[in-house]
């Protein structure tokens, strides 16, 4: 039994211009590793219409599940729900649950919903609310898409939102051997031991600390007791 | 004159899975802006063949110029060599020039260039070296598409190596207002001060911070003076 399938695509030119530095991809990985649900692909591209729906679409496409961020707040910049909405043929006008949302929220803090921010309860006909705990403006799920806010708490938030309503696989585990050894020592030892571990993944990362040489090597799979046989194994060839 | 546009491809399990926090992109992004070249797009994709070579193809296809960074060591799961010589219909072996590179590097440490180790000396056919002073395995740059590793400072050593010899454009210049106001009290100023300056981007992006909202207000262009401009009339009508 294979695990479902996921992307993600981050909207925003404030990361492909070195301004910012991603926090959300790295999160959701491993929210989707612990929940058994492999993420395949991620997808950086600009606040750009065309680049945005054709990037939704093919990932939706391709994937039993799609994750977005950023680009759905109030200002002129925020085109992430008009691009998704168009992509899919849906309507995207303000909807009353998520008016009533932000209206409630704003209410409480004695702040005017003003045009701006009644742009954040634009949502597609047919798409799901995905609660916010954080900052009360919903995300929303259409189709197979999530779509997210980019602010990692709230960002955050929405995935533990919608993650338990997904249906997840097997967790895949892992374990690390570090060792001061350049790959190229270890190499041969590595793909026997990916032969004769078909089952398993078997990853081997090279790092430099000090001047020396060194790998973590890592074993990954669904099936405990696999890795374990192999970390044995590999502990003897490698000769620790 | 528009600015030459680039895309990056990530090659890793090690990232999608959450293990790893990729540091490459950041920093290649940081490096484009300033040489006047525009990242339009970053792909990351897994350890797949098939994966590899489609993001290669698109990504070649859509864009002036292409860096990939992982998968060109010593180990079995490095296939990244093979995916884009496979890609583009190259034949991949051996080569003289990159096997002398390897074989002076390892003379020099009193390590044996073994046959896992020659594996780094495979170059397609017709692609030319790229100069790595950190760890002497080059990496290849074959039409519009540099093939680096994916340790941080092989990477950056070998952006070094390669930027030089592309033609940029004009270097992106930008200036930041972080203001402590929710984005909704301001979107309707900038939507405003974006229609008026429409030959600069102006990006908003929100934060929280100890309980209040704040956003930095990003205004970028090739040109400083309208830059100045736009921002002393956002400060002036922002009114801080």
């Amino acid at each position: 039994m294979t695990n479902p399938t996921a992307a993600m695509l981050v909207i925003g030119d404030e990361i492909l211009s070195g301004r910012t530095r991603d926090a959300n991809m790295h999160f959701l990985a491993g929210e989707l590793t612990k929940h058994g649900i492999d993420m395949k692909e991620v997808r950086i591209v600009s606040d750009d219409a065309v680049a945005i729906k054709a990037a939704v679409l093919s990932l939706s496409d391709s994937y039993d599940q799609v994750f977005t961020s950023g680009g759905i707040g109030p200002t002129h910049d925020d085109i992430t729900a008009d691009c998704i909405a168009a992509a899919f043929g849906a309507g995207l006008g303000v909807r009353d649950d998520a008016r009533a949302i932000l209206q409630d929220h704003y209410d409480k803090m004695g702040t005017e919903l003003n045009e701006a921010r009644l742009r954040m309860a634009r949502i597609p006909d047919g798409a799901q609310l995905i609660d916010n705990p954080v900052s009360a403006a919903p995300g929303f799920t259409i189709r197979n898409v999530h779509v997210m806010a980019g602010v990692p708490s709230v960002f955050q938030a929405m995935v533990a939102s919608v993650l338990p309503t997904l249906t997840g696989g097997q967790p895949v585990l892992s374990q690390t051997l570090r060792v001061m050894r350049g790959e190229g020592d270890i190499a041969a030892t590595l793909s026997a031991l990916a032969a004769a571990f078909s089952d398993l993944s078997i990853g081997c990362y090279p790092f430099q600390k000090d001047g020396a040489y060194g790998a973590n090597i890592v074993v990954r799979g669904t099936d405990g007791a696999r890795i374990d046989a192999a970390m044995t194994q590999l502990a003897k060839e490698i000769d620790l």
